[in-house]
């Protein structure tokens, strides 16, 4: 098992006949899918997704993977497979087409059409491929079939990837629903002839690795809504994925059966589902869903409300009505229902957004306390089918944390993959398949692009780094105007002190002392006002440090008049 | 069931003869527990925690209940009971004495001794009375009975407070383990007894309210650290609470049965274990425990290391060790237990702890993976037996969020608890019990107070608004010295960012539009130095809001000379 690599150089160049796969996000994380396949000069991507940000990147929007590997090959990549149009494999498009916009996008219908929609709003036409499972294509040098495979948004596909060097099976997301709600399964069928004529690489799935057994088939949540619906005597709010068709297909079932209206709530649980029913993706009685506004006109109890921001967002619906800064005005009456998973990060959002609807007396049903949400990714139990199926020669877990990817290379080796065909790799690293063996070769830059407002790619780890210190320290300016012919202070000290727990009264204790730090160079000849600001900064960073034990930001400001 | 309380105003005069219970902290959180009960004019207070902040707290170290509700009647107060010795419980206790040091502290024997050596380390020596279970103590007016219960530290204790408005009773935290390591059971024929006679209102533990069934035995996790002992080839590293002397002496246990030496790493762990050894909580053999710097002189299948850091704290040795920070380098033989519970808030950082442990090979153990963490905390099926046998007349739900008062609640009702008799609190609200009936009838100032470097309670709201906007989006700061004459700029403007994601090179654009702003000010003869920085900040703001549609911090500091 090759891991970990803490001191990779620059890959070699590429053996002749060989194939080159480079995940540029992915693992070590969940988020910013993207894996660059390499093959006689040509490129192939799959996936370009974002990652959202965690507390530790204060302010960020979104975190892009870094394209600086590829960005001067742009030219050689002959197209972009997407495997599914969750925001994590296609959320980066928008931005790597506006470096090359003729790059062609290929996908499943569905996939297709929520990506070009998302493209719609960013003013970019993309060229694109569409493709149907067991399609067979030849992209430049790379021939790409097409496999089903069920995931918590339909028409997803896995995809086998065929060169001279060998076959690479890349599994994007997925589980295995044996009841899947459109009948689509995993075809597990082509996996083991494709196992049988030889996978030399698989990359898998890992992010539900470590849980063990089965994903409970989707299916099973449309009784316990039934229960729950059956149940309550208001309004009904449901929370899911924007991109959920099936979920919010159950909703809509269930809302009929009970004789309620279903409102839709938020811009791209909107803008998707207008796009999942126009395509036949989501199929509705003409006259269940009406506008937001309509809801007025009817009995709360003819009424479901289906919106974002089951993760907690803040500027969602849902976090608005917790906090009664929303039209819809929680009651003791109004039943919550969060039918979605609760992303690692997003825990003490969601527990605020829980609490808050108790507060105002609603009743909250959420994964915790009844079965209104299951997993889109294989469990431990899928994966170890999957994987005799499949039969890999070598074996490279992505779409995980290390301990997904570990647990998912542990899975792996039980069945029959030897130690040495396993690859934990992380974002960046060059993985090389030569002559029917995968190794770990090479590193190339793999840091987090951030996206902060209309910026990409100016806000640093060095502006996170002082965005954390602000964030927890706050700071302290001191601004200073001396005589440039004796320098001696004109002006100032004028101390602003912002997020930081000292009063203005207080902080007038420091001037002293800058008068007198100042006075001392001004003895001493020291005119530069480079170091007197360093002196500035020495004696108030002193005086706070003694004076409150915190260690804010201290930011000096020099001038000469 | 009363709640919630939008606009309580301040309670009225407490009726003679009645008695007033009012939590400053605990409930709408987890954290910072304090009741106070008032009688015939005195006040008797049950614990003093703090609570740990989360990301909205940036740079918060602990936060304390607000104690100006009774700043006024410190004289009055006749005690503070401690429950048992949890931060959560005693962490304010330091801060209450610095207000008031001749309030005596009651409690056990080991809750007072881990009290005492944490207020040495703030040079307060306390008057303190020494209780155990069953002893019945007159305390001012409030007679009252100690009770055991059984918790995730030994020598927990609830209390009956007995007076003429009749008998409370509060759990303190508590679980109902039927086969306890110390055989200390929670004293059901008490409360079955006190319950007889009448508990006029219970106040009940809810942390666990929503989840099913009943704590396993801190018993049963033995024999899971026997077998992970039993196969770990090099060190083992075992984290929890420092506080948790049944944990470490189980570890201590099994260590024994394999051959290994113990050694404590982290300092309250060093200190509470001492405490703990010298009183004889834990026992251990005088050569088990060793000294950190031992374990070189011994092979690695020899060793145990105890350590803090069980919540992913990034200064505790877990996560430096996770960071390859730490004189312990993981390696691939290691096998680290988390043997703790994942306090709600700590997601992310116990699983970057995982994760970086897992990327240098080591094998983790965690409650995700193996039994190796029971709660401390009653669950659903435990407070049913509980309720049963109290059966309170009114009841009170405390320690929880929302959700967790409202699952109590639900479940003292189903017992037989009246819903009218149901009073959901929340922090600073004021129960009376009058005539047998508890009655929410105001609300004194509950916010809260924080801790902040040597500091508290100077960092208020305000302050931790600046810093969520600062360590979001940065700040820019403007310096211009202007004639006091002419109004004309004499030097600047200085342009400064931080956090902020545009380079000097950008930020001087926005130079041009101050001069010009400061010259049409001039012009019109506008001098006051706050008016000119008015203009800068919104000059500056609009030029930054629409080059990079983000909103930092604006600094304007315009002097004359």
């Amino acid at each position: 098992m090759s891991h970990p690599h803490p001191e990779l150089s620059g890959p070699p160049p590429l053996p002749r006949g060989a194939l080159r796969v480079t995940p540029l996000g992915g693992l070590g994380e969940i988020g910013r899918n993207m894996t660059v396949f390499e093959y006689g000069g040509k490129l192939l991507i799959v996936d370009c997704g974002v990652l959202f940000p965690e507390e530790a990147q204060p302010g960020v929007d979104l975190i892009l993977p870094d394209f600086s590997a590829i960005r001067d090959r742009l030219d050689d990549v002959v197209g972009v497979v997407l495997t599914h149009a969750h925001e994590d494999h296609i959320g980066g498009v928008p931005y790597l087409l506006k470096e090359a916009p003729d790059i062609p996008l290929i996908g499943s219908k569905l996939t297709l059409a929520l990506v070009e929609a998302k493209l719609t709003e960013h003013r970019i036409r993309p060229y694109s491929l569409q493709v149907v499972e067991g399609d067979v294509e030849q992209i430049g040098p790379f021939e790409c079939r097409f496999v089903a495979v069920n995931h918590s948004i339909p028409d997803a596909m896995a995809v086998a990837i065929k060169t001279p060097a060998g076959t690479v099976f890349h599994t994007g997301d997925f589980k295995m629903d044996q009841l899947p709600l459109d009948d689509r399964l995993t075809d597990l069928a082509t996996i083991a002839e494709l196992g049988k004529a030889g996978i030399d690489l698989l990359l898998a799935d890992s992010t539900n690795a470590e849980v063990p057994g089965f994903v409970t088939s989707e299916r099973e949540i449309t009784p316990v809504l039934d229960r729950v619906f059956g149940r309550a005597k208001g309004r009904i709010i449901v929370a899911s994925f924007a991109s959920h068709v099936h979920r919010v297909q159950q909703v809509c079932d269930v809302a009929a059966l009970h004789g309620r209206k279903v409102a839709l709530v938020g811009r791209s649980m909107v803008r998707n589902m207008a796009v999942a029913r126009d395509l036949g993706y989501l199929k509705v009685p003409a006259d269940l869903i009406i506008d937001l506004k309509e809801i007025d006109d009817l009995p709360d109890d003819k009424v479901v409300l289906m919106c974002t921001g089951s993760q907690g967002e803040p500027m969602a619906a849902l976090s608005r009505m917790a906090n009664r800064d929303h039209q819809v005005r929680i009651t003791g009456d109004d039943t919550v229902i969060l039918a979605s998973s609760l992303i690692p990060g997003n825990e003490n959002a969601v527990n605020r957004v829980i609490n808050g609807l108790t507060r105002w007396g609603a009743t909250v049903v959420h994964k915790g306390n009844a079965m209104v949400h299951v997993s889109g990714h294989a469990a431990a139990g899928e994966l170890l089918y999957f994987f005799n199926l499949a039969k890999p020669r070598n074996f490279m877990p992505v779409h995980g944390e290390w301990r997904h990817l570990r647990a998912a290379a542990d899975l792996a080796m039980k069945t029959g993959v030897p130690e040495d065909r396993v690859v934990i790799a992380e974002d960046g690293v060059t993985v090389d398949l030569v002559d029917g063996v995968a190794r770990i070769t090479g590193k190339v830059d793999a840091g987090y692009v951030y996206v902060d407002g209309s910026s990409v790619g100016s806000v640093t780890e060095a502006s996170l780094k002082d965005r954390r210190i602000l964030g927890d320290e706050g700071f302290v300016s001191v601004f200073v105007a001396v005589s440039a012919d004796t320098g001696t202070i004109v002006t100032g000290p004028v101390i602003t002190a912002r997020g930081f727990g000292l009063d203005d009264q207080t902080l007038e204790q420091a001037k002293p002392l800058i008068v007198q730090a100042l006075a001392d160079a001004a003895a001493e000849g020291i005119g530069d006002t480079h170091q007197l600001q360093q002196l500035v900064r020495r004696s108030v960073g002193r005086w706070v440090s003694n004076t409150t034990r915190r260690r804010p930001m201290i930011l000096p400001v020099v001038v000469e008049v």
